[in-house]
């Protein structure tokens, strides 16, 4: 039994006991039933998943993972490839959005490169690189089983190393210029969806690129076939390095019971990775922000996610996530904190 | 000329110099343009509002309202409406929802009896009371012209009261049984909406209720005749005093170039009238979060508003509008120290 497997089997449901015992103290709060919406369904959430009452939610972390695409050289991209490393090595100073808005709400970054184009070590970046990049998935398959299974391993590993240093909030973030193609690619492998339907600007394509961004994404779908129901396979044949680690993040957080904040539109293909593997993951979930990608509605709605904002923002890195945190420690607090019916005459 | 004449004709466009400086910033950095969707139109319309390119979003008040209501006894409403006083009383405590809320975020709460059905003083709370609650609109007008300005001008009073103590954010709030009915019945005359399109539950009504609800609100409309056109008529027939006090908070607001945060569906009926009084507030209002009201949608669209945050709340008191504080605040400090194309050398 390999790593991925052996992690997968670790996964288990939500302790409903606590879900229920937050659900009931969040009943006794002055306030009628139901009427804080998601703040609630957080709250309960996190009881179910941390198997406790009350918890802490203020050591908060962004685990990012910086990756190239030899799918870049098709044309899908508007900016240079060298952007990702020239971006990457600003995650590790928060300079950039993801460290200036996990700076505003007292989180961490970690940054880790999995395969970004570059011989240089960066410089507060943690070195797994793979590879310089995937290959070009208009050409054959991005990467090979044995690379997409280290991804994984390496995402698994980096959420242990936090959850070790006891971050308790974990969210996951990337930067990989053109890596909306793979992650079209992969939503539309397992969602069954025609790429056009969910090909959107990403960084901010030119809109007549689109039909050719889509085009493509098709393309390399049915060159490599990757197998729907196997989401190893997947993303090798049409995945990207940073994809298969946040996925593997996601799988090391669900099986040590620590909730992992998904980002934008990359994050959910490396979300519907981990679904299609297990979809226990799902319930460690929390989905942050509504990426303005137009496949969002489509991928979230295949995992059931809802996310509470709508910021109309495409930036990535972990940005969506990072300010997010800032809500489910709000909903925290005020489940800790807020008076219950027995606490005050309400007449209740 | 009355005040409120005199407070409608000093509301000025946004600045567009300032407008366009904060944008020109945005632009710079290190991000793709308008990559953070909302974060990025929030600090543009702030900066238009304050007139400077940067400003101070630190020091943040909810302004709520208590009143009640006399179409409370048409059963429009699932709680007693003393719910109202007991619930009032806990508001400078912050030990309710937008309080324990306020608390996390930093913010302050004023909480202001305009109108609750109690001849109790109640500690902490700013005694600006018109009446033992409106009269009941299913009988005739909920109270006279005069009585709608008063409400407006404490509304503009205590607007000013905060701004003249440094306050740079102020969010609006209130409490008060059975409110969202005289809210539906502004929006529905103002919008031009049968009433039944837009009522909802409030706090939990009885779904079979709510067509019974609407059927109260409609007959009110029929019964008082308010002219759609003039905010004050509507107000005194079909309104309430702490909606008054709300839109006269934001008229408060827009005057003294001070942004408003609205907060859910109450405030929404208020912002409508404020807006219907003169356009131009609508230039100082933030939209928090979308009420689960289903009228959201379609009073927000009269006005092109726009809120970020879907977190299926339905508890007013200004709780939505405390949370999106943390939002606006963090927006500011990403736009103030995100570093720029300028500072670090991406090859832009």
């Amino acid at each position: 039994m390999n790593l991925i497997e052996s992690i997968s089997r670790n996964i288990y449901p939500l302790e409903e006991k606590y879900v229920e015992q937050a659900q009931q103290r969040l009943d006794r709060l002055i306030k009628p039933t139901g009427s804080l919406g998601k703040m609630e369904h957080i709250c309960a959430q996190l009881a179910g998943i941390y198997g406790r009452k009350y918890f802490d939610t203020s050591k908060k972390i962004i685990i990012a993972f910086g990756a190239d695409h030899g799918v870049y050289e098709e044309g899908v991209a508007p900016d240079p490839q060298n952007i990702t490393i020239l971006q990457f090595k600003n995650f590790p100073h928060k300079i950039n959005g993801v460290g200036t808005i996990s700076k505003f709400v007292g989180a961490e970054v970690l940054a880790v490169d999995v395969g970004i184009n570059c011989d240089e070590k960066l410089d507060g970046v943690i070195d797994c690189k793979i590879r310089k990049g995937t290959s070009n998935m208009a050409k054959g398959p991005a990467m090979t089983i044995e690379e997409a299974e280290k991804c994984i391993a390496i995402g698994i590993e980096m959420a242990e190393k936090c959850i070790q240093e006891d971050y308790t909030l974990i969210g996951i973030g990337e930067m990989g210029i053109g890596n909306t193609t793979p992650s079209t690619a992969i939503i539309s492998s397992i969602g069954g969806f025609d790429p056009i339907e969910i090909t959107g600007i990403g960084a901010g394509l030119k809109k007549e690129l689109i039909e050719h961004k889509a085009q493509v994404i098709r393309n390399a779908i049915e060159l490599n076939k990757p197998n729907p129901k196997d989401s190893i396979d997947v993303l090798s044949k049409v995945g990207g390095f940073e994809i298969g680690a946040m996925a593997g993040v996601i799988l090391g957080c669900a099986a040590n019971r620590i909730p992992v904040v998904l980002d934008g539109f990359i994050s959910y293909a490396a979300a519907l990775l981990a679904y299609n593997l297990n979809p226990r993951t799902k319930d460690y979930m929390i989905a942050s922000h509504s990426s303005a990608e137009p496949g969002t509605e489509k991928v979230l709605g295949l995992m059931g996610l809802n996310p509470f904002l709508q910021m109309d923002m495409r930036l990535g890195e972990g940005s969506g996530a990072a300010l997010s945190f800032n809500i489910i420690e709000a909903s925290n607090y005020v489940y800790k904190n807020m008076a219950t019916f027995d606490e005050i005459d309400m007449g209740r």
